[in-house]
């Protein structure tokens, strides 16, 4: 963005989800508008600006969508940021890019340019038959993780697998028409993350390591700063600025890694957003994952990713229930007074949904674990 | 509010500047929705919640406004609250309550009911003749501050008098039929001020005194914590706790006192709502100013006030011209990347008008100061 007498920009977001929420809610606060488009009413984002809801795949509900932006963002790599780049025609930047977004979606492609790049990652192999999925379940030592090319989040379409008749499951319920992805299991110690936001011309920061941890392959708890050693911290945050310019990444990316037993690290995966281990962001640090996101894609100078307090521990509420949702709990959260609440505003609640999170900043983290466990798990949406 | 399982609440403001604004971003943050009444449109609350625009003097606009909320609430103390509540009738709760709005609007009843309560102010009298006023200039050692009784606000309808030539043309200028306020001078060695919390039972919480600086009786810069002796402190905040009760105050109140040289505290003004000396909240302490407002009127458990970093400091940024918004100075702004810059999305600049403010957080009260200043400077709006 040229720093002319113009007006303040508009942010067009395409989601409708709680990364376009907290991104709007970043933006706002500097003055910059926000549009949102999504395919469905939304309580998270009907709030927050200017919430169009049509058919995304429609060039013409996109061509009036893009009307007025400054840039068009997505919040998940699904939204189909090459019918705006279509319809834009180079008028109004993507970010990121339709290019990279269709790497990132597909798990080999993924795991190819991370390789490429020299980052380390675990074996993996891209499966066309079953014949080769078994062969390298084999070649795996007998234990992997079975994935879809497409289409997995939050645990759905995954699979551990240990023998063939979980393979067999496996490739019913995941294999497309190119097959499946087998990965080797890798036998870590601790999962870590990294949030990275880049500008377009490369200019980058990089966040913190935090240590995560997963409940039924769901992000259930963000520990930040990670208590490993400098040199695990610094390979981490070497290998996401790598894989961040490997995929040509626009805004910002949320990098999962593997430590090992020996302190060295493999790369999971990656997301091309705001990412839910980047959500302590707003409390702990400078400028959070969401304002950087705003400010990367306008090309504006990204804020500091440093911390302000010396810990912080996120912890997400996810539904208990389906239905409309109901505030049971939320005084009873609400006396956990360190803790900061977040709701995402959905109408209705599926049984582990993400719905919320709370986060709680100070020193120790295993005090602070237990708080914001607690206040989390007096919500009940 | 019970904890029933029962939807979300809706909070509904009168008003639609930057309190309103940054309740609503406190708010909606928690899952809370948010209505506004205001006047005329308004770029600050129109992409936040639903944003209604009506003459809210008008009864019928109000009895269709607060349709749906749970509560009612005003971000200034000169917003209609007498009338949410007779059109309301008991039904739903307006909060702070007309009562405590006409006490606190009215300069002469204010400082009463401070005095009354037992608080230390200054020497003031009501004046309602010319005459009185020039007995009050002697009384008072021939300076005094002329006052409004209302309808001051951020140094309009204030004036320093120190001769009768200049008590002429204040009176002129502000009395009203029943004459103005006189003040007598206090020659005060710093300004402090002092945010409270108050729900309808009376539970409170108090947040840390701060320094404050003026300019033409403007508020332009915040420091947090103030840097004076605990017992000054402790005689603040519980003058603030005092005074909070005495007006019967439910919401936020901000309370201004003058220190003196042996450090002891004079109560100078109160606001009752979010006040500009408690914006350094939202990034300094635990919960902001905004978000206590919003959970003190729903009669919620309070968050904690207390600071989660040692030292923050505000500076306002003021319309530059007057005119349409512009971006000028966003990029350097931004180069300041440990800042918080909050730009309040008014339409139209004035010189002098309140259009944004920056907050840093960190350890050193002058080094923040630095660069907090030159953020807030770098932005022309």
């Amino acid at each position: 963005m040229s720093d002319s007498n113009a007006r303040f920009p508009t942010i067009g977001i395409l989601g409708g989800g709680q990364l376009g929420r907290m991104t709007a809610l970043a933006a706002i606060r500097m003055g910059i508008h926000i549009k949102t488009l999504s395919p469905s009413p939304s309580g998270s984002v009907a709030p927050l600006g200017q919430a169009v809801v049509g058919d995304w795949t429609d060039e013409a509900v996109m061509e009036a969508f893009i009307d007025g932006c400054d840039v068009i963002t997505v919040e998940s790599e699904w939204a189909p940021a090459e019918v705006a780049e279509k319809v834009s025609n180079g008028r109004i930047p993507v970010w990121p890019a339709s290019s990279t977004l269709l790497t990132i979606r597909h798990k080999g492609r993924q795991k190819d340019a991370i390789q490429e790049a020299g980052i380390p990652v675990g074996a993996y192999l891209a499966c066309s038959s079953f014949q080769e999925a078994r062969a390298a379940l084999t070649v795996f030592g007998g234990k992997a993780v079975a994935k879809k090319f497409e289409g997995s989040y939050d645990g759905y379409g995954n699979a551990t697998v240990t023998s063939v008749s979980d393979l067999e499951k496996a490739w019913d319920e995941l294999a497309s028409n190119e097959g499946l992805l087998m990965e080797a299991f890798v036998p870590f110690v601790r999962e870590l993350a990294v949030m990275v936001a880049r500008r377009p011309q490369g200019e980058s920061v990089v966040y913190p390591v935090v240590e995560t941890e997963q409940r039924d392959h769901r992000c259930h708890a963000v520990m930040a700063p990670a208590r490993i050693r400098p040199e695990t911290a610094a390979a981490a945050r070497e290998a996401a600025l790598q894989a961040a310019s490997a995929v040509n990444l626009v805004g910002v990316l949320g990098v999962e890694f593997f430590e090992l037993e020996d302190g060295s690290i493999l790369l999971n995966e990656l997301a091309p957003r705001p990412h839910n281990t980047g959500h302590y962001t707003i409390e702990a640090c400078f400028s959070s994952q969401f304002e950087n996101h705003a400010r990367s894609i306008l090309d504006l100078p990204l804020g500091s990713p440093e911390m302000r307090t010396p810990a912080a521990v996120m912890i997400n509420i996810l539904g208990h229930r389906a239905g409309s949702v109901r505030t049971d709990g939320l005084v009873e959260a609400l006396s956990h007074t360190q803790a900061g609440l977040h709701v995402y505003g959905k109408e209705e609640a599926r049984p582990k949904r993400k719905m919320g999170h709370v986060t709680i900043t100070g020193s120790n983290l295993d005090t602070l674990r237990a708080e914001a466990e607690a206040a989390a798990h007096a919500v009940q949406l």
